[in-house]
């Protein structure tokens, strides 16, 4: 029993706004709990009746005088809010707002939302929707709400639990994955999630013994660290999260704003956050599907050695490229496992994995040699997942080869996916049979090796478990005195800052306007202007390089601040900084930026002109640990030039994770203060080392 | 009547080694050509039997005494080469060979398959196959094959016609896109196509006035420039032509040289190749049978500009997230169109494109507001195409909404398209009106905008058709002197060759060892060791940059040549180059390979290190003309880059299109001899200042 037992399982749902019009929300809603096999209390509320079909109908929500759960609400916004307080006074612990007219609808609605919130407060309800179709438990057969939801076709009862952020699109992605074969538990359409968000019915799910797959279609999440706290619980309990997110894009970003107003961040920085959580992102709804069936089985990948057996030799071909797309290793056989296969499968037979024992072998008197060529290629220890490509066969043939993997998926607990491309009607025995085992099977070679690679994806994420699950402990420590309110820090201020996160920076000296150069200087040097009002100044000559000498080094401080003074002569001027250079580091870039949603995220990425037009960055939700640096550090394409290519030497790897690692824990430890922060560049220079940052600045914002 | 006519619709066709055992192949092509309304004459050929259901059996070819166009060869392989011999006596001008035992089964199948193409050669008898499934004929019920083709599903008559190198995954691809409610006319599989090839065969579908839209799965394709020449007739003459590529990969590739033992090449080549002749290049089936049912309407994009109009908003932000990703733009409606809008949909509609008209609005009462809706949507003069986004809708308002753009499409002739998420039975009615009308639909909502994007694609090649289906004609002008034989050529003989061709090179003179200093030099300068036997001059010392005056010269010259001589003394020193510095270059790379396939490519790339390691390369298939040149500049990641990003001048991008032009041109030339060249570095310099070979390496191969 979780906090939200009472809403998925009610003993009575009244249906407030009930009508025997099934035009309307109301009498929709009022016909899926009468129609649909609901066995608690069905309790319609409207004033105009006193009969709705064979129920009694209530004048007001206070005559109630049976038990009652849920509330399902279907009147017009300006009277939700009055709803919801009788709700509270009546002992109602949730109701579902179905109806529009709220955050989204100008600033009417959001008067309304906001009445609607704090009536809900008061009397301790909690709240879907509004703007939404409801929810339904397929098992207990709870259809509150209405339109596609509570309409055909039927979802059967499974292991999936859906939140859905819209009830049209989120549907299809729910529909379609109940026609690849896969069984629901919970679907819960949020709409404007004005009180219950996605992140607390993931949690919801999570705490569901009988979920065991979790299905999201997001559009925005306002609070990205909550989501990101129920995937690492999801993941910590073995439960896959499937995220199809919309609003990525400019003209995505802005239909979903005119859809369901909901905050949204940088995509980039989305998908990093859930791949810190071991999400299974997807970008359609047949992927969706096609993976949750292979996780409804309950069969988890070891690996990501692969073999593929079938007749078609051009599926194999086929599937081999989508394979090496997704790292997936078409593993050799072992002789013991070949032996039995030269047995049993015909002499024209390719016994190499990928297996082709050719078209049409599968034939009655065939069908126990099958079975034993897919029993030992199972039974191979080096074996982790194995796929058979019926293909186009048909009729006996097809159906002997999805028997022979219901006969083999019994000896083993390692996944197996088929791929069929024929239609349902020309071999009804053999899907039939797929459909009663519950076999993953793909349309295409490609889909099976896709999905073959996002179990495997899974159960590394879920040997990783501990780590990803908990995301790491930052110690408290004495911040560094900052300005108070907004300010951008000049290089000399963002560096002692850096300097005070433990983040390695150049030896720098800061000679004040007017002080003499001085004596104990490692040439050469770098000479540049410390202002905070500049933000670029090498391009107004304030930066002068490989300065050799004192001779040069007190005409290069002249110059720079002449030229400053010259270019911005309002600027506040803090000096010059003399700094070490720095000639055998590779000019790497890294970034915090303050995410709406995700808050303070590290951005890493190689320097120089041609890495920042192609923008090879990548990111990650501070704070994170070492091992999620070094990650980082191979995410991005040109990560090869770190191993040292074109007679370069390696470099410091393990340093630069140190300083990622540093730099998320400073992001995090002064995420009320700061707004965005750019180390560029970081030298990374030759393994052993280290990496130094170069050049610093931080903007600040006012504590909030 | 092309040369195909008498295959494709035969009078009369011999099974020769025909039976009455449909589990072999001689049975079921028996089967297929008795039982499914073929009207012209079945020949059975066996000695063994006199009569074959209602059929005369012959007992050998030669005693065939009726029309016969086509014999099906159901014989084992050492018998075919007797069998073609035959038919070519016997007047029977094509031969379908169904069995294996060829080319894909090592030497004695090598032998075969050369008695049986001399045999075919000799007699003038045309082959499909070996080691294939044979063909199908939709519209005349000609089913000359045996295995899946002549199985169910049975393909409806229509306007695709297919050429598939795997049977059994091609006939996948066929498969799904029949499922998807595409009709076909021809289906070939072409096996080992030891004679007839892919190329040949979409060429005979381009002179098939009833083919309107060509599919291909290719394995690998021995004449590059032939299927670029049947591709670009068929966009000459208005038809798409849609490719699966296979054995693209390193596992692909093995599992591909096992299964057909097609000649590979470089899949970015395949890729760069298609592309230039305006195919449709697909990577899973599902792409191709959503492509094909819009082309199969014969309806084309004017454009990018779309509208998407439906009751889902989540919908609409998926649609317009990938609308973003494939260039497609949410154009914004006439004041007109919103006017007809506002006085038809609900109030609550959003009118601003994505049209959001609610959820179930289509009832019987407003579909004619529905109709005068998409009628004024399709009547923008700036909407090239639309999508319907049906999501979830059953019953009469799906049928109203599909109904509504059956009656919006016969009065326009711009695409539309549907996206519905449910399965056919919980709305037939709708569905089978999707199926009578063959309005094309997707089942998600991003599908439907990469098939818009597909429609826009096609229709910008047919626009510049005129271009893309007539390769450039290059003037054959006298080559320069060669070596003869495998021969490296040294820097200056490189440069001397690409001087030859138009490109331009750096300023250089050739101090031969001993020769003294010139004086008309312009300083700064490099030396250059010049060997052919010294690939990478640099690294051994052989490069001296910058060299300010006639004294430093005189010392570089002996410097580089000690170099040389220390670090390879074997080598032969043709002397030292000395060139002009060029300081404002952006470093680019052009290199030329000589395909087995596709013959001479061109190769460009961004220069440096980072370029180098992310492969930021594209490649064109030679000769092209500059506008291929320029699209190939803007190609590559980085191309913003000559655009002039971060203070940066812009580049001579025009120059460098004329050097890509040239270099293509002279690669087409020197075809017969050109190994490979590398040009590298390309220096393109500031806008109007040109670009310049700065070194080159030729290889040159025997003359075959």
């Amino acid at each position: 029993m979780n906090s939200f037992t009472r809403l998925f399982n009610p003993l009575g749902v009244a249906v407030v706004g009930a009508t025997a019009d099934t035009n309307r929300a109301g009498g929709q809603a009022l016909y899926a709990l009468t129609q649909y096999g609901y066995a608690g209390g069905v309790l319609p509320v409207n004033p105009n009746y006193d009969k709705l079909g064979k129920h009694r109908c209530y004048r007001g929500i206070t005559e109630i005088d049976q038990p009652c759960d849920v509330a399902v609400v279907a009147v017009p916004a300006q009277h939700v809010p009055g709803v919801i307080e009788q709700c509270g006074n009546h002992g109602i612990p949730f109701a579902v707002v179905l109806g529009g007219g709220f955050r989204e609808a100008g600033p009417e609605g959001v008067a309304n939302e906001e009445r609607m919130l704090a009536a809900a407060r008061k009397g301790g309800v909690r709240l879907i929707g509004p703007n939404c179709l409801g929810f339904v438990n397929i098992h207990q057969r709870v259809y509150a709400g209405f339109g596609s939801i509570t309409k055909p076709p039927d979802l059967k009862p499974g292991p999936v639990s859906a939140v859905i952020q819209s009830g049209g699109f989120g549907n299809s992605l729910v529909i379609q994955t109940a026609v690849a074969g896969v069984g629901f538990r919970y679907v819960v359409a949020s709409g404007n999630e004005s009180d219950i968000k996605a992140p607390e019915l993931i949690n919801a799910f999570v705490d569901d013994p009988e979920t065991k797959v979790i299905l999201a279609y997001l559009e925005g999440v306002a609070d990205g660290r909550a989501l990101m706290a129920a995937a690492r619980r999801a993941l910590a309990a073995g439960k896959p999260v499937i995220v199809l997110k919309s609003g990525n894009t400019q003209q995505g970003l802005r239909a979903a704003a005119s859809h369901t107003a909901n905050l949204t961040s940088s995509y980039d920085v989305f998908r990093a956050a859930l791949k810190q959580c071991g999400v299974i992102e997807v970008r359609d709804t047949h992927e969706a599907a096609d993976y949750a069936q292979c996780f409804a089985t309950g069969r988890l990948a070891r690996g990501r050695n692969v073999v593929v057996m079938g007749g078609s030799g051009g599926s194999a071909v086929a599937f081999s490229d989508a394979a090496d797309e997704v790292g997936l290793k078409l593993t050799p056989l072992s002789t013991q496992t070949m032996a039995v296969l030269r047995e049993n499968l015909p002499s024209v037979a390719s016994l190499e994995n990928p297996v082709d024992y050719a078209a049409g072998f599968t034939t009655d008197a065939n069908a126990p040699r099958f079975v034993r060529a897919i029993d030992a290629i199972l039974a191979d220890p080096d074996v982790h997942q194995v796929g058979v490509l019926l293909a186009t066969s048909t009729g006996r043939t097809m159906y002997n080869g999805v028997a022979g993997v219901a006969q083999a998926l019994k000896k083993t607990d390692k996944p197996v996916m088929l791929f069929c491309s024929i239609p349902y009607d020309v071999a009804p025995e053999g899907f039939d049979l797929i459909a009663a085992e519950k076999i993953p099977m793909q349309p295409s070679p490609r889909r099976v090796a896709y999905a073959m690679a996002t179990l495997a994806d899974f159960s590394d994420a879920l040997e990783r478990r501990e780590r990803l699950a908990s995301p790491p402990h930052v110690t408290p420590r004495p911040l560094p005195s900052l300005p108070a309110g907004a300010a951008t820090l000049d290089e000399n201020q963002s560096k002692n800052v850096l300097r005070a996160f433990g983040v390695p920076v150049t030896n720098d000296q800061l000679l004040v306007p007017g002080a003499a150069v001085p004596a104990n200087v490692m040439y050469p040097v770098a000479v540049k202007v410390v202002s905070r009002d500049i933000a670029h100044k090498s391009d107004i000559g304030g930066v002068r390089l490989n300065v050799p000498d004192a001779t040069q080094l007190e005409k290069a401080v002249t110059e720079v601040l002449a030229n400053a003074k010259r270019a911005a002569p309002q600027a506040n001027i803090a000096g010059v900084l003399v700094s070490e250079m720095i000639s055998d580091g590779l000019e790497t870039i890294v970034g915090v930026v303050n995410d709406p949603c995700f808050g303070p995220v590290v951005a890493f990425g190689l320097g120089g002109i041609l890495a920042e037009t192609i923008r090879d960055v990548t990111y990650r939700v501070a704070p994170f640990d070492k091992v999620e640096a070094h990650a980082m550090v191979r995410d991005i394409r040109g990560a090869k030039l770190f191993d040292g290519v074109r007679g370069q030497p390696a470099r410091d790897v393990d340093a630069l994770a140190e300083l990622l690692m540093a730099v998320s824990e400073m992001a995090w430890l002064l995420r009320d203060r700061l707004a965005e922060m750019d180390i560029n560049p970081v030298l990374v220079r030759p393994a052993g080392k280290g990496v130094v940052a170069a050049d610093a600045l931080i903007v600040l914002r006012a504590l909030r």
